[in-house]
């Protein structure tokens, strides 16, 4: 951490912060300047943030330098993390597509995004037996029953299977069913939740917050991998910003950033980010191109029908083209899809 | 809930929406203009939102009309909410002050804290035993042992007490030590705490979110409200923007937004919103000014030695000039202190 | 600025970084860490800026420290400045409202509400003749017919005045008017209108952009101080965030940021940030408790005949009572309302 | 344009409505529902934005529908507009890289920049001699000579090129040495210049504003067309948002959302979107594949010495394999890259 002592400051000034940062355990190093002094810090940087030294006299600044996450940070592995779900390798040397339906309404039209997804070429299915809504009144999904109908899903493509977590109390139950956990945005930073999964062994795609930042986001990856679980696939889902054309503002730029200061692989998610159908296809295509590790999509059999976000599903019959478009941008920029390493076991297996 | 088609639509293209809606068990209402039909959509809203209309052919625009939140909404009562808080009311007719240590330390740290507050003439005290923080190497509070000390604090004072609740598993404990829960703002759609929270009979402080707008409050308390418990108090603690300077933006139209969208009391809390401690003192007076109904400030002996959140806590010494301000602006605008109505009975009685 | 270089920086990196920096003219100081090396520099910083520093081997930040204004600094003064406008004074010693028109569209409707302004007690006029409107098929504004309206409100009411101009080559002419020229937000970063008014000698009030950081907005001031005018006003008047709900969210922090980092004094626009009348009276309360130096607010005799801006325009009516409050809520906190000096005289002289 | 009334609205809160807009030469049609009535209003929709409805005793909400551009909108042309600048069309049939020095710096600095990119494959080569800074003390571009020297580019290369113009006084200066002008993010609405330069005939790109929603940006190049000047290239540069990690956060979705909502041509800037070297070919490979008709990025054959945004900047040998890999997705999502129709004339003929 660095502190900025401005060019009033004066030696008592310094002092003072010198002495409570030794008193909080920590060494300083000082650098006198022309217009301003700075003050380098030495020790445990979480209990330097924690001190008041902002307000002390004479001081213009405080900078936190180096970064506050360690286990899923770049530096911690010599290569980048691979994650296995399933059959499947999510990782940085392929593409992987997920595709399903947002939330399982029905048998039929879950399976029938299934049939759809698989016959496209996707290789993970998603399907969501629980939904968090911002409304009290609108569909929150078939809990157990939905969890059943994935599990169909998974036996009868063969496919690894992804649905979301909602709470504590569902984490082993939902991780009998499925091969991959997933937290929504609106959870990213329930730590409760984050940690409950970090003590299980499976693997947990973790969106980012609607208003998080990439450091914050690692943070919250940190919080799983520290109680003992780094299977982690970050995907991105978009920021808020002021922009009403768009649910929210996708941000590719992070899939980039993420890779240069994590080992963890980072996939999109342009149905959720968007909110528009239309919208999907292009995102999805720049999403390979940015060199994302992959991406998900909602599909549904009548989106017209849908209980949930029926406005940004596509048809099964958009699903082909798509991953046919995507394949060949993957492939101009040296990436393959993904392919399963062998027939899907049960779960835990 | 109404759509607009644009003026390429066809007589084909209006009916594909009419029978959509139809099927969904709504009614169609079409008023026909020059440059664009509008068609007005009778029925359940949260089921139209879910229907892929913006995607049909013809289709400019679907824009939602009317309030998604019923039970909070200011329509479902003759007259503001009073929350009854211990001995002290929170509502539109007097303005209460909230202070204590962000986080319980020591028993030392927040017994001073605790007497300076009362000294002061604030009305209720504050104080966490859990804390929710972005790092996992952050001190993350005392537990059981922070909320003995509370305890002790609400004894010796004679003054109502509010603690932050972080997951479902402790709501029951935390309850019976306090006369208020409170739901952080990274908390705000953890809707499986809201609703266990919204179970008991407790009264419920709800900060909003960092990225959510007031609609998503509104509609994160009817979540509560939804379950059985309308003593909710609703706290703005800042929005996240691009300006640095501050942690968070503090949105202070949000109080009389709120006053004319819902009847319940909203307060306001400096101290997190700006992270400054220069910043809590006019920030508090703008409170009572703009018209809220209380506000929370952290206090601490030794803001230098604070296990966290120290650049923001006022000193012991700073909290009277502060109250008497506060309780001048109040008199201007024409709102007194609040008062205890009686003495503190135990928690529960 | 510092340079912060990662663990697995090499002697060569540092080396190369030092190297870079000399070229430039700088001078490096180095504070070698266990986990990362600081490097601070010393030299111009706006130089060091435009070094493709970051991207150097074994960078891990590159920082600003230090303001990059000089001139409206607050410790370019030994007091904060006091700007005079015609007979008022603006500055932290007194309490100023502005009120008058958004646009001048008639001169009864201008002189009507001129009028209104100073029965209520305000103590400067405003009232636009040049229009800056996000769509090129709404009203512009009456021109010189409108600077000719506005001097008649002056003449008559006693009050100095004060206009937007949009562009340098009406400068002069609007100069010759008014006793304190208005750049709008959308024109805060206009450096070209910014020197231009720089150059000659009369009051600007200088409005913080939408997306404008308090950093920007005092560097776009000191383009104007930078040319010899320091006579300036600052006016928040709401950023661009995510809430729908008012038209910009008002940034009262800014008040009490922006008098410890500079000198010049600074009001606040209620009407405009909020875009919605019946905030106007709570905000402007807000302004006052929280230490601006004055308010400007929309005052139209017949909001639902105007021709811009209806909805936020305050009528005659409103304009007294909200007056006498802020008159209460200004003695509270121990700041009294502005008054005249002495008799207004012709501008310019 | 849509007046919501609440369902405690009476017939005379109704009739209200109708008299101000009937009042405005508006017309209105009533669709009367269980909880509130729809207020449809036919008529001039700009002046109906100026009445005060929202403020009228039992009105909820007022929408605004339909587009307020016209001559840019979609609908105003039946296929997409294709810009011929110099010998290149950019469009929606081919893929245009534009390259070149962010700032000329010196003859040696822009022209080995302007025979890297030629080298390389790029269309259009970009060199800006007056700069847009938000200090007074950064470097502001070499102005004339900045602009012979571009010339001198354009002669030897044969390729076409743009600048920015700041403002009105130097359009038609700069017009004279240049095949596009460039209207700066901090400029777009700055209507004074959209205006002069609407009158010339020359083609224009429109960078987006940093705070701008699309809508407005679409309004902003409206400014443009309505004097006359149709040959209009929007660029999208970021936006504006939390996430300090880039400079700017680049909206990609604007690409789709622009083609749908008008017919000019989009490309994307993703150096000064990112501010970072490493992010520019990602993003530009994501432009592409999202469907953008061009890019354009900054080039310095030595960033390390850069007078301006060397950190973005890529090096002379980064440009090659850049265009192929661009070149690469372009054929894979079925675009080419543009070619030159003929050579080269002379600015004007």
């Amino acid at each position: 951490m660095i502190v900025v002592m401005n060019g009033r400051a004066t030696q008592a000034d310094i002092d003072r912060v010198v002495v409570t940062v030794e008193d909080a355990g920590g060494e300083c190093f000082i650098s006198p300047g022309k217009n301003r002094t700075i003050i380098g810090l030495l020790g445990d940087t979480d209990r330097f943030m924690s001190l008041p030294l902002g307000g002390l006299p004479g001081v213009d600044e405080v900078i936190r330098v180096g970064k506050p996450y360690k286990l899923v940070a770049a530096e911690a592995r010599s290569t980048p993390s691979v994650v296995s779900v399933g059959n499947i390798d999510i990782g940085r040397d392929a593409f992987t597509i997920i595709a399903g339906p947002c939330a399982i309404e029905t048998e039929d039209q879950a399976m029938s995004a299934a049939r759809a997804a698989k016959a496209a070429g996707a290789q993970i299915l998603r399907g969501d037996a629980y939904k968090h809504r911002s409304s009290p009144y609108a569909f929150q999904g078939l809990a157990k029953t939905g969890l059943e109908i994935l599990k169909q899903m998974r036996i009868e493509t063969g496919m690894p299977v992804v649905t979301e977590v909602l709470q504590t109390s569902d984490v082993e139950l939902v991780a009998s069913y499925v091969d991959i956990l997933r937290v929504g945005a609106r959870n990213m930073q329930n730590f409760q939740l984050l940690r409950e999964i970090g003590k299980i062994h499976k693997p947990v795609m973790l969106k980012r917050g609607l208003s998080s930042t990439i450091e914050e986001w690692l943070m919250a990856a940190e919080y799983i991998a520290q109680q003992g679980n780094q299977d982690i696939v970050l995907c991105e889902r978009g920021i808020r910003t002021f922009e009403p054309m768009t649910r929210n503002t996708l941000d590719l730029s992070a899939v980039p950033i993420v890779h240069k200061l994590s080992h963890l692989p980072i996939i999109v998610d342009p149905s959720h980010a968007s909110g528009k159908r239309e919208l999907v296809a292009p995102l999805s295509a720049a999403a390979v191109a940015v060199g994302a590790d992959g991406i998900m999509v909602d599909v549904h059999p009548h989106p017209e029908a849908a209980l949930c976000d029926g406005p940004q599903a596509l048809t099964n019959d958009e699903v082909p083209p798509l991953v046919k478009e995507l394949a060949a941008v993957a492939k101009a920029i040296g990436k393959p899809l993904s392919r399963p390493r062998h027939a899907l076991t049960a779960v835990g297996e």
